[in-house]
């Protein structure tokens, strides 16, 4: 170990190339000396003279994180570059979960999580207002917990008539989980749910796509795409020549 | 109406005086003729030559949604201010409401929602990784929604093992009635369940209290709380010499 005294961002970039960026996420980014992340995250940062630039293929968190610990641990200042929020799905608990696993070192590292904008938010600041009532978040992906699990919390969803995110709908090795998630919803929830797509947002190729719950075409869901499920009053508010707003109420009657 | 095209921005500031500001945000501020939003946000911002600001009382969303509405119509440039991410819990609802409600005309204008860094991501920021597997966000706040409702949705939410974020879970009318969802959730979650009380995030006066759901003191629960309930896989990673990390897993076994 150095005599340096180390330090580890985990900063969120927001999605895609749109101004998410927080202040605080653009100061760790331009003072880290190492940036370690998914390659295409990195891509999207400027390149910096002295920077050292690890970039990595998606599926090894766990790894990544330790990468980035343990450069820490040798004095340096190390900036862990997360797509969304770093929170929600994404690489910060796998840093503490390397850290609850790792060299007992690690605990006593200097770590700092920079929050940013998920997917989940932007993708609602792009229709309306479709999360004004309480709401929750599952991840599809079975990778980490049993289907049983996630279908269960669905069903709690439904029950509780929240607005439902869904991250990772479909995976390259599991690309129909969204259709076994849309049988339970559509067993229990009104057939008119409003049901939207948001594909790539904050990319230039950011696509929207407004359904119902019976009627929505899954073959449309790919691994970039947020689908939100509104509760009972979610609604539109429809407009001439334009995308209608998507919204849900403050209160329910 | 006048011959400029009004156009209005919802602004999310983030919580407290951080640097939790978005690029986006940042120029929507800075190029907005009027600023609206309630009077303690709107001091957080630097003055600037020619701009209008029109501060107001935290209680009066729809009428500070509409006066928004009328000056864009206007044919002003308009930043409404919020905390957090204006679609959580915040202005975003309350300007679609207006909308959906209001002068028809309304609903050609120019709207777009900024998203921030929620209380909720902040927080948990703050803390590790406490959001890291599936997670809701309910507003204990009965001004618009029937207690019964909120009491379903805890019930659910407990079933479903999801980490709860409780927003609004004290106000001057109801200071109780964070007992009363505390009662619920006692009633169906382990005693252990890891508890959190994030006190006003991001401000100078920031303070954060870990605690168990069967003896955490609900007396310091106030308006500028944001409660976080754990779920069962949510646990501590101790620390010599600092507060703990609090972190759920990504998975469940």
């Amino acid at each position: 170990m150095s005599g340096a005294r180390g330090r580890l961002f985990v900063v969120g970039l927001g999605p895609g190339e749109r101004g998410y960026l927080t202040e605080d996420a653009r100061t760790a980014l331009e003072t880290a000396q190492d940036l370690i992340g998914y390659a295409p995250y990195l891509a999207r940062l400027p390149e910096r003279e002295g920077q050292t630039r690890i970039g990595s293929d998606n599926r090894v968190e766990l790894e990544r994180a330790r990468e980035a610990l343990r450069r820490t641990a040798e004095g340096r200042r190390v900036a862990l570059v997360s797509g969304g929020d770093p929170g929600v799905f994404a690489m910060a608990a796998a840093v503490f979960e390397a850290i609850e696993t790792g060299d007992p070192a690690w605990r006593g590292l200097e770590v700092e999580v920079l929050p940013g904008v998920s997917a989940m938010f932007a993708a609602a600041a792009r229709l309306g207002a479709p999360l004004g009532g309480d709401f929750c978040a599952i991840s599809l992906s079975d990778n980490l917990k049993p289907w049983e699990t996630i279908a269960t919390r669905l069903e709690c969803a439904a029950r509780a008539d929240f607005v439902i995110a869904l991250y990772n709908p479909a995976s390259r090795a599991r690309p129909g989980r969204i259709l076994d998630a849309f049988a339970i919803l559509r067993r229990t929830l009104p057939q008119a749910t409003l049901v939207v797509f948001a594909k790539s947002i904050g990319r230039a190729e950011e696509e929207i796509v407004i359904g119902e719950l019976a009627s929505a075409d899954l073959s449309l869901v790919d691994m970039a795409t947020l689908v939100i499920i509104g509760a009972k009053g979610t609604r539109l508010i429809e407009r001439e020549g334009a995308r209608p707003f998507v919204y849900t109420p403050r209160g329910v009657p």
